[in-house]
């Protein structure tokens, strides 16, 4: 490679490791504004995060960027960088500057602000069961949402679509809205079947009260035990888990605690903990660029929701880890035993939490959102109407009602932090997480044998041999079809499911 | 006010209210730095300080700003200024920007990235007890401070000296050593006699195990009860307790825990609960310009040593809280009486670390550290060197020997953070707090009484009054011969403790 290509390729390397930098320091000053800031720094933090948005933005819509690939293109072209930097990154970072300059710094600004206030407003308005107060603050998101849409979207782009992309490039909001609709409809009848089998069990050990102090050491050891590395981050608390990347070598897990219900934050420790699996995999070399990067927030929650479900409810999971986890519990667990406890994070149960919902309704509380949530970009819903097309598409879908904003429209985040076009994505990640375990026990073996002798870091190997790799340089869908031979699609899911409920619906059908 | 200069004015604030927020961005990088950041973090988060260190200098020698104070030097002239910025604010500013713009960017970034990378070879070689990993980073930190300070020496200034002014503006290096001499002579003959009447009394309630939660309970409530306000502020945990400031609403005190010695903690959070409440009590509208910045290092110093000792340590305090105080502590503490705690918390006993040390030895700790490394920076002690020195001058000063190198030269994190010059400020804030007490007597009447009645609201209020209003637009020497009519000097210190220790003293000139 020529002296010059050499040097501007060094120094686009550096100009995204800095930029990498910030974003490092933007989401500790969100980690920091979630785990317990004070609540008198809020206007600064908002300020702060504002600042520090509009100078990754300049970075990012820096003209350096495309001279520096106008200079590499000819030695691209010549094939001459395959050994210095990653097949696909360049097209992807030009690709990503052009969607960048779309945006003013303005509203760049504007947005940060507006969404640091939005989830400190959404907070208040949670912790008093009541949306009266939040939903001034969401309109506002909401048109500044509007308006960031109207700016990234190309020709035969809904404003919904537009923000799609933002979590999953290449995804057709259509298309995805229908196969919604297919899984629903699939899925509804049985799922009055298995809630109605489920009554028949009543809970008896996710009601055990569990100290939080015993909880935390229990979540910790759990998120070591699959994979997740603390010498390269730590598990916090917060009241919505989420997991955060502060670094090629920092990243950060938080859940939540409920004495009363000590499997929600078991499962929301695995969740957070598959991302940060995934984060912890990618390329430290190559952070901050394509290759270093997660493939879409799809592929994200594939994993999350992989370790949280596919595994975390699986009966050899149980099997498996329960001798030892057991002495991480009150005594009174010394008498379950695996099937039991198995058998109880499997309730099918409608009800009017996401987080806390079972796998089998889960996607149902995601198309209501993609519904409600692509009207109100759209424009055909007003924020002001939002509480009460809510509670109608509560009963609608899944036939209950929230008792009060706390555990109806408030119970979720996202919108508060500006992230609509994001919740598709914890679909599309349950979907492709069943992919991974076809196309898993097609190279390893039948997964309950693996489970059942805890042989996790058999499954991290796979995901870093197979899915890990590409980073951002494919599309979800190139790499679904890339490592599974398939595209994504819900067959595997479908077939998961059914073989998870093999006895409940053989009496449905029959 | 002419139009333009008012322009200039708010363009002026507005540049220092931001600088303000990259500071308090780069304060919560280090806060997070040394509460628990994963240890893989440590690379990246030096260069991220390095990167926002740089940030904030270029801000600093920003030219704008003496433009700004040109166009403003009319109307200050005219006095057209006096309502719209306190005075002595302006020409702050240009001594401040005087002073930056003789540090090249280079040595910012490399002290910055140099000093966070010394902390944590501080924290790892301290864990060990051992210095000599330490020992070549201090290296080439002390050079890069020799640099830094040749850079900043003017006329008549040594190098020593040219560090010690910035934590302490308009202080003399050889002044201070004389004064420290002095204190030093006048002190250490009667420190044997007090330790050895401290001898006759075993301790008895500093030793109960008081367990973590417990501490921590306490410390938050002995914190907010003399006047710390945890809606703007929280605490937390490290290896070396520190205070340090996010933003105008969000104060940030760290303290540490001995389930052995309860009273540790507890001490260290009443010094950085002084120092939160002095960066509480500041002008918010001028955070970030001098008007809002605390004066010096000695000035914050005497806030925290004024409520760890002055009034901490005294038995009013003791017999006003320790009615209430009793219930945070174990059963056992519900026989122990005011009187035995104040004398138990004020035992004389030359030792080896600093921080533990009692007020009467705690000055030459400080003299002994401002000898060496004073003699560091001016090349006459060599770092290899200095592990040997430090056993040497704790020999000579206090008669004892360090164990190993963590209670010995490893004990502070200072030198590892470039603190070079910081130590002087601990013992002028004894001093001062001395001269605070003087003064807040002949107005408020006896401590005594206040404390009895746990009436710390008067004395924040006091501070509030006298001595937090003016911020940096005057030094510590003008702020405190303003307040007390009297410059900095060691008589009222010297009363305070021959008030205290009049007893055992008085056996020992007879």
């Amino acid at each position: 490679m020529a002296m010059e290509a050499l040097r501007s390729l060094a120094a686009l390397i550096d100009h995204f490791h800095e930029t990498a930098r910030w974003a490092g320091t933007l989401a500790l000053l969100e980690w920091d504004e979630r785990t317990g800031m004070p609540s008198g720094g809020a206007e600064q933090r908002a300020q702060q995060i504002s600042d520090l948005s509009v100078l990754i933005h300049r970075r990012r819509v820096d003209r350096c960027v495309i001279d520096w690939l106008d200079e590499l293109q000819e030695a691209e072209s010549r094939g001459s960088l395959r050994d210095a930097i990653p097949a696909g990154s360049l097209s992807r970072i030009r690709e990503d500057h052009e969607k960048a300059v779309r945006l003013p710094e303005s509203l760049v600004g504007a947005l940060a602000k507006a969404t640091t206030m939005g989830q400190r407003s959404w907070g208040e308005a949670k912790e008093r069961k009541d949306c009266t107060s939040f939903l001034p603050v969401l309109a506002e998101i909401v048109e500044l949402k509007k308006e960031e849409a109207d700016l990234r979207r190309v020709e035969g782009m809904s404003r919904y679509g537009a923000l799609l992309d933002l979590f999953e490039e290449g995804a057709d909001a259509e298309q995805l809205g229908k196969l919604f609709y297919r899984l629903q409809s699939y899925w509804s009848g049985k799922i009055d079947h298995l809630a109605e089998a489920t009554k028949e069990r009543p809970r008896r050990w996710s009601t055990v009260e569990v100290g939080i102090e015993r909880q935390r050491a229990l979540n910790h050891w759990i998120a070591n035990h699959i994979g997740f590395d603390f010498q390269r981050g730590r598990l916090d608390e917060t009241s919505h888990p989420f997991c955060t990347t502060l670094g090629p070598h920092d990243h950060r897990i938080l859940t939540r605690y409920d004495r009363n219900d000590w499997t929600s934050g078991f499962y929301s420790t695995l969740h957070e903990a598959g991302h940060g699996i995934y984060e912890q995999g990618l390329a430290t070399r190559w952070h901050g660029l394509p290759a270093g990067s997660a493939t879409s927030l799809g592929i994200h929650e594939s994993l999350s929701r992989f370790w949280e479900n596919v595994i975390g409810r699986s009966e050899g999971f149980w099997r498996g880890v329960f001798p030892e986890m057991r002495d991480w519990l009150p005594p009174e667990f010394q008498s379950a035993n695996p099937g039991d406890l198995a058998l109880e994070v499997n309730r099918v149960e409608p009800s009017c939490i996401r987080v806390e919902a079972d796998e089998t309704t889960y996607n149902l509380h995601i198309a209501l959102r993609m519904e409600l949530e692509s009207k109100l970009i759209e424009g055909s819903l007003r924020v002001e109407d939002l509480p009460a097309a809510w509670n109608e598409a509560y009963a609608r879908y899944l036939g209950v009602t929230p008792a009060h904003d706390g555990e109806g429209v408030l119970q979720d985040i996202h919108w508060s932090a500006g992230l609509f076009g994001y919740f598709p994505t914890y679909a599309l990640g349950n979907l492709i997480a069943a992919q991974w375990l076809e196309a898993m026990e097609s190279s390893l073996g039948p997964m309950e044998k693996i489970l059942e002798k805890q042989e996790f870091g058999l499954l991290v190997e796979w995901f870093r041999n197979h899915v890990f790799p590409k980073g951002r340089c494919l599309t979800s869908s190139q790499l679904v079809e890339e490592v599974t031979g398939k595209p994504i699609q819900p067959f595997a899911w479908n077939g998961y499911l059914e073989k998870k409920w093999a006895e409940p619906l053989k009496s449905f059908r029959g």
